[in-house]
């Protein structure tokens, strides 16, 4: 055939990424309109001084930062958690707006804890409020999936960024199903919470310090994250080669420190077990990790990167390295995907967890590209997956070159969200989830594709705006 | 853009694959001559009346077979191997034209049975002949990787269809590197190699065994494979997710039963290093797996599916399931690819192993598509890899659906040579390799890509025609 001496394309699609993987020049024609009312805050920010070397400094300092577990703790000990606070996921929520899933966490970690005997019997405690506070975890340097509730019992990774001692955390993964994250409080809930706080917490902690004293060093958290996006994880709904990677990693230890920790050969071989039989275990290390690395571009003045997207199954919010600690928040959206079993959209809750950290850090749904079998799991198609990764490129400032997406020829994945490009492009954010029953007690029902509210980025470029118009001398 | 109405495409190349990817209908035309001089042989062979259906059964049978471990024992033992004989990969060949690295395993192997002191003493010994004697892998069930030297005291892999009760076996894999199936023999050599004959198979055999009597059953070998293809490997030079499946799977076991069987934790621990730290370990399990599918496919009259390819380092042979167990042999080619350290192309030995299986059974090189990070170690580009999958389906009789390919829509692998698909395209099976250096002692030097010798499917071809004219009554 012959060869096209040139394409011209309208919007981004998968047909004109095929003609430029053939060389042909390709000229892209975007004619999305910028998100309606934020043309003028988009004119303000992008003649803002402080922008570009802002998000320069941003995005360099969050590709800077490696994260390494050194430690397991509870939380009570790393996070000063005291009786009755009660760490959630999302932006902050009173108990009379928090959605059924963050509801049943809450009352099966007052069981936990002893506040009460029934999960049941926590809800006029919370109503009341006596003796009991809610808090998001982003506030503690924490990060928790779905509900993310974490109480003082809990044991909590312990990421580190080695060149600054910056430390983030988050609690250890259950597993899928029936489990307190989702919002279910049955029995055996607490049972596998009490299993984990009694025997994997401790042993893994004394894994990961005899690693340490041993010289092998704390877990290259980051190093497998890079590992695990050759091998088909995503690193927010597919976490398999990660978790396969930690066991590697920790196994040795667990074996040689037991006896010393005060385990039998059983309990390493049913943790080793929990840990192998659960594919989203690491998890876990990815949020914290995501976090460390976005923590490091807080309070970048002029700096327009989102450094948080979390939701607590009520509001979405997301907060930007130019405008501090504030949150933007809109209504949290209800995921469109698969359901497990009878259940259907009508049992979802909208979406819920701090995990969105994973996209606010260019892997998840912004690497879906290299972890197509997520569609098995999460809905849409192939192609889909790879168009997905494309296109957020075009809302993000750059790419992670240590996060590399093998079939797309080891391109970096699309790393720092930019509110002025979402505000121009009118392109959101993806994210894969999993989809919370929205009645208390219920668990996973699903797992699926959503975005943002799409009013929260104009909000934030708003505040941007006025930020900017004040540094400028009138 | 105006969507054509439709492509004419000259060959088979990405550029159609995308188009078609976009729905266009896209016409091929194949150019490809046939290969010289097959076109009388092509002509009888397809009008064989047998071969449809014996090609339909040798695939069904081969894909009916599902490869479970199930113990481990040494050579002596389970193949009945004596003092002197050594088995090695490929077709059979004499000492005088052995290359380097087989010459070096065999060596080495003498050494550790025994035979002789020091692994240069051995020399004499195999120029003699005189208790000793040489047999290829494939004689006695076996697989050997590179240089594939099997003595009595080397533990294997057994490896069982539930089905029908047959079994393969292959050995440990030592790591890459100064290792024996490279051709190296040095002191640490052979010192790696008591260990895994003193612990690691010991131990393996007690966990394997362990888990069988506790009722987890054995380590399902087959269903590893379909995992590892959707998370990044291809399972000839890439089984990083096998490998880590494995851990996850006997770890437990190797914990609970290494006090029974005389280990203490050190000796479990450093297993698990061993194991965890070697991306190959599982690779001599894929490749038994792939013996036990394949072999289930010989001795089908008419059928033209190849049933085993491998080099002995100086000869490629194929096996065919219409003509039992004759060799169709030629010249080892040399790979195409990348070099540790300062090695060149000049260090390279041609193309050896038992390994081939891999590409025999529709994986390795011919699932390239799904582990496209291999071009890092192999060379090669991502388009290539994604070419070289959808290549091989030219040359194959179907599809493997248990073995997906996400990122090709979870395309079943190609499947199943056809000696007559081969010779009617010219298309050769693209194999990946390690890459020996063809210095006895040397070990490995690189690994890339290489094809077979092209005239050994002529050759069979012809014996193919032969018999079905044999069996037309004239």
């Amino acid at each position: 055939m012959s060869t096209p001496a040139a394409v011209v394309n309208v919007g981004a699609d998968l047909f004109a990424e095929a003609v430029e993987d053939q060389a042909v020049p390709v000229t892209r024609v975007d004619w999305r309109p910028p998100m309606e009312g934020t043309e003028a805050d988009l004119a303000a920010v992008a003649a803002d001084p402080l922008r570009r070397t802002a998000n320069e400094r941003a995005l360099a300092a969050m590709l800077d930062v490696t994260a390494t577990l050194v430690d397991v703790a509870p939380a009570s000990e790393v996070l000063g958690l005291q009786r009755g606070e009660f760490l959630h996921a999302g932006p902050p929520i009173a108990w009379e707006r928090t959605s059924g899933p963050l509801r049943g966490a809450l009352m099966g970690g007052a069981a936990l804890e002893g506040l009460v005997d029934d999960p049941e019997a926590a809800v006029p405690l919370f109503e009341s409020g006596t003796g009991v506070s809610l808090e998001p975890c982003h506030h503690r340097s924490a990060v928790g999936p779905m509900a993310g509730v974490v109480t003082p019992s809990m044991w909590m990774f312990v990421l580190e960024d080695q060149a600054t001692g910056r430390r983030t955390y988050c609690s250890l993964n259950e597993g899928l199903g029936k489990v307190l994250r989702y919002g279910a409080y049955a029995p055996e809930v607490l049972t596998r919470l009490r299993w984990m706080g009694d025997v994997l917490g401790p042993l893994l902690r004394a894994a990961v310090r005899s690693r340490i004293d041993g010289g092998a060093g704390p877990v290259d958290v980051t190093g497998i994250l890079t590992q695990m996006l050759q091998m088909g994880d995503e690193a927010h709904n597919r976490n398999r080669a990660g978790t396969l990677m930690l066991l590697r990693d920790l196994s040795p230890a667990m074996v040689l420190c037991s006896e010393e920790a005060g385990f039998d050969g059983a309990d390493v071989a049913e943790a080793l077990r929990f840990i192998g039989g659960n594919d989203h275990f690491f998890l876990n290390l990815a949020m914290p990790a995501c976090k460390l690395a976005l923590d490091a571009a807080r309070g970048i003045e002029g700096s327009t990167m989102v450094v948080a997207m979390a939701r607590n199954g009520t509001d979405f919010g997301i907060q930007v390295a130019g405008t501090g600690d504030e949150w933007f928040t809109g209504p949290a959206q209800l995921a469109d995907g698969l359901f497990l079993g009878d259940y259907g959209p009508d049992d979802a809750n909208p979406d819920i967890g701090d995990s969105a950290i994973t996209e606010t850090a260019g892997i998840g749904g912004f690497a879906m590209a290299t972890a197509p079998a997520i569609v098995r799991f999460v809905g849409g198609s192939v192609p889909d997956a790879l168009a997905t990764t494309r296109r957020m490129h075009e809302i993000t400032l750059g790419e992670n070159p240590r996060w590399s997406v093998p079939v797309l020829e080891f391109q970096g994945t699309p790393t720092g969200i930019d509110v002025s490009k979402v505000c121009r492009t009118g392109i959101l954010p993806q994210i894969n989830t999993g989809m919370a029953g929205k009645v208390a007690g219920v668990g996973q029902v699903g797992a699926g594709l959503v975005t943002p509210p799409a009013e929260i980025f104009p909000q934030a470029l708003s505040r941007l705006a006025a930020l900017a118009a004040a540094r400028t001398p009138s």
